[in-house]
């Protein structure tokens, strides 16, 4: 027997309209590139949003067409956001940070139909132009158009709203789509549904995840070419929050200034930025009034405990970890000190703080370690594979892809984690960079950690190499802080009261520098090209052999 | 095209899944009827959730089928929240403040299976039971057993929750259904899908919603048979709060005694419950630390601004105003301050705090007068329409209940209400109370609240009489304070300033005592028939013209 509910689709012009008509009166607030401030309100943003879905299906766009943004964080990017959607169209985030030539390529695999671009990144953008076929392009913002280009004031200006009516839209319908950047393989879209943004959004509105409010100023410092800036532009709109969207200009001052100026109560970025932002503020000490900011959620790679502590202690500010994936929408965890645990000593705090966290509603996690699905002790590693209705089940136009997709409907995340027995996943390591040594896993990432702790190393990288007898064992990359030094020997017996001893590298090398990707983290698949055979060739003595009663000091 | 989203449908298991993996530890507790507490936590309400649903399996009983629970506040009937939509079943809330021939037709309407009855109710059930042909009568608690009758303990501890499979579950099933107590005509059947209870819940659990959170101790005072206690059951389990059941004692002092004991952060109830609660502490300053208490919520009937303001300046209490409707899974409106007038005198943010609030995420409103829809502007009063995927689309098997659904897919209400321009929405009346008077509607509410303030005035009712021009008119009953004399003019007098002159009654009657409904409502509809043709026999002039240019001083 069903229910006798209204059928009520989830879908992104509910959102709009709802900001439209009882969060009309809320600001959006863009630096432009020539850094002066850009203002007006929902209602202007639904407005032009409805302006651009039907000056896009003028130019002869449809339901199922993909639209290309390659923009920074601004206004115009929000009504893309909507706008796009509204038609039926599929908004298609395109990653500034990636070369032109996987750019040209993904834009191909997803046969945009119409790009937009902000004219500041015209010059980056026009190395990417000759190598594809997309029938417009649309400038936004002011400077010389390319041949055949219309500017996006233009366009909005020709558009006949009162003539468009918009389609009946389905929830299942693809709403968006991001390709996953990951440093290897081909780029592999993700389609989102609007029901997956939809229940995102409310996902992320609540109080124990985002928990956005109508009185909130919110500042997505992650891009939104980059996973719907983490759904943010969405939640906010969802909830009637300000929004403060920082344009081309992510330094320091540039961000601390916004933050003072439209009073910034939360924020969101990679740790790079905040560790920025943090070394800023400490170096002008009372020189800004960062008062109004409560949160800073902080994802896309782990985010260091002295920071979270830092920005606790010195700035009276929360920094909330979270973790996700471009397939996931893309929160997947957030990490509040467990209830149970909110009495407990400041370092435990800090622990949980500085874990990924525990699943948001609606996520559903589980880790697959050699032997099957890993107990939650906190301890065992394994695979995180996750579900929900805001998770990928395929990727688009790609089968090769279907590998990350377990036959009874999980997404295989590739981080290995260990969950504790209140649900808190912590990230070890990549299944890549995981040490497989003799059916039992090696955390690179624990080692590293540790290695980097010792006073003379600059960086570390541990990789796997293989071996004949244990198929894999680690060995450690080191660069050693100018003017220190330090031997094999001593970085060994640094690590040896920390860890078992079978986890213990099987060689130090100490090298100049570590190749990084663009992104500024460990190129591992170079070294681990470079340094596959190191032990074969070496006289290096074979490892302890692995012993259940030897234990760890992890966990 | 399809977005590549799981399909991962929105059903109560999921829910208890989350509540038992991830928030195991966290507690429920409950007053027995011998008063003491009873306390475990949700890893063991899922447990016997899931030997409840084993049982009522074994019992015969099969997806779609209707179970009754004839229940106080407790962790039995939390049980039945989860245990019977877990087997497919519909849970059944009964409301034990009807007369015993309302609960047996309903029963019979409903065509319940099985009922369970807490024993302490068993006096009342009796007077139900033998005019319904229900097959199992399962009693919760202590006690002798009626003929035929199971015991709760007995049949969870006869399960075998490993040799029960649970049935897949699709999002439009129905999970529970609730009959809306209506004053007049038969009660009316909702039919709540997994699908409307998730996303309420979720809805629910945004922060400007309730925003619970899994570091808060909730208590609903407001009855689980009536409505799902505004969903606060099933909301509380997503996120993990820990839950505080009052059994059947709802006093002042037991429930300030729970409040102080469990360090409730949260509540929820109607506002006589919340009157006593305040007169209690009032009359004992000092005896009761209140403290870890930072909001009420408060629906059902409009909470008194006075009532939100002695909270907040004598005790530190948010009361946050909401407004349901069974039809609604229930909630459609709450109230919090629009951060616009954050900064604004006092008085006109207890002005806000005093209205029914905006509508929430995934709820749309407007509102229809006589002439069509009505503007957004705080003073044109109209019916007020919603639709959303938690509002009834009809009602169970009473085609006759239709009328209360346009044709383009709205709930009508029948609540006469304003919008104001931030979607604000404040009731002035019942479609059945506001009076029609030649075309143009006058608010018996108020009227009444504003002859209730007359200190001479211990109730005012103000009622539709028939009248030969402008077909009604409004009519006042009043009852005097004792030792308190007023007339006629008088009191026309003291309300001249503040209304339309053509919104003033035609007559004040003075009467002994005005009849009310069991819940202590006025019973207008007795006023009605009684005093319908009062016009016609009296020697009152007729009303003034009514003039569009005759300013109110409304809104």
């Amino acid at each position: 027997m069903d229910g006798l509910m209204m059928d009520f689709p989830l879908i992104l012009p509910t959102i709009l309209r709802r900001a439209e008509t009882i969060f009309g009166d809320r600001e959006i607030v863009s630096r432009q590139p020539d850094r002066s401030l850009h203002r007006y309100t929902y209602a202007d943003m639904a407005r032009r949003a409805r302006r651009l879905a039907a000056a896009l299906t003028a130019l002869g766009l449809r339901p199922g067409d993909r639209v290309g943004t390659f923009c920074w964080n601004h206004h115009q990017h929000l009504e893309a956001y909507f706008g796009i959607p509204l038609f039926g169209g599929v908004l298609h985030t395109l990653n500034l940070r990636l070369h032109p030539d996987d750019v040209a390529a993904i834009i191909t695999h997803a046969e945009d139909r119409a790009i937009l671009v902000d004219a500041v990144l015209l010059p980056i953008f026009e190395k990417i132009w000759p190598k594809v076929a997309v029938e417009h392009l649309i400038v936004i913002g002011d400077g010389p158009l390319p041949e055949g280009a219309i500017a996006y004031e233009n366009l909005l200006a020709s558009a006949d709203p009162e003539g468009f009516v918009p389609p009946e839209i389905r929830e299942q319908q693809a709403a968006a789509m991001c390709y996953s950047s990951g440093t290897t393989g081909r780029a592999k879209g993700v389609l989102y549904s609007h029901r997956a943004i939809v229940l995102h959004s409310l996902v992320s509105a609540t109080a124990d995840a985002v928990g956005l409010r109508e009185a909130d100023a919110v500042m997505p410092v992650v891009p939104m070419f980059h996973v719907n800036a983490w759904g943010l532009p969405f939640t906010g709109t969802l909830v009637g929050a300000k929004q403060v969207l920082p344009g081309p200009f992510l330094n320091p001052p540039s961000l601390i200034d916004l933050i003072e100026r439209e009073r910034v109560t939360i924020t969101a970025g990679v740790p790079t930025v905040w560790l920025g932002v943090l070394q800023h503020l400490d170096q002008n000490p009372g020189a800004h009034d960062v008062s109004s900011l409560a949160r800073m959620i902080v994802g896309g790679q782990a985010a260091p405990e002295g920071m979270i502590r830092a920005y606790q202690e010195r700035h009276g500010i929360d920094v909330v970890h979270a973790w996700g994936m471009t397939e996931m929408s893309p929160l997947g965890t957030i990490t509040y000190v467990p209830s149970s645990r909110r009495d407990a000593p400041a370092e435990e705090q800090y622990r949980y703080r500085a874990k990924q966290g525990r699943p948001l509603p609606l996520v559903e996690i589980r880790a697959r370690g050699p032997e099957g699905l890993v107990p939650w002790d906190g301890k065992t590693m394994g695979e995180l594979e996750v579900r929900g209705p805001a998770v990928a089940r395929a990727y688009y136009n790609n089968p090769e892809g279907d590998t990350q997709f377990t036959n009874d409907g999980w997404f295989r995340t590739g981080d290995i984690v260990t969950i504790d027995p209140l649900g808190y996943i912590e990230i070890t390591d990549r299944t890549k960079d995981v040490i497989k040594s003799g059916g039992e896993w090696i955390s690179s990432i624990a080692l590293e950690n540790a290695l980097m702790a010792h006073p003379a190393v600059a960086e570390a990288a541990v990789i796997a190499a293989a071996h004949p007898k244990w198929l894999e064992r680690p060995v450690a990359v080191v660069v050693l802080k100018e003017g220190h030094t330090a031997t094999e020997t001593e970085l060994l017996a640094h690590l040896a009261p920390h860890f078992a001893k079978w986890w213990l590298p099987d060689a130090v090398l100490f090298v100049d520098e570590i190749p990084r990707t663009s992104t500024g983290k460990f190129l591992k698949s170079a070294l681990r090209e470079q340094y596959r055979d190191v032990l074969r060739a070496s006289a290096i003595p074979p490892a302890p052999e692995h012993a259940a009663s030897v234990e760890t000091s992890e966990g």
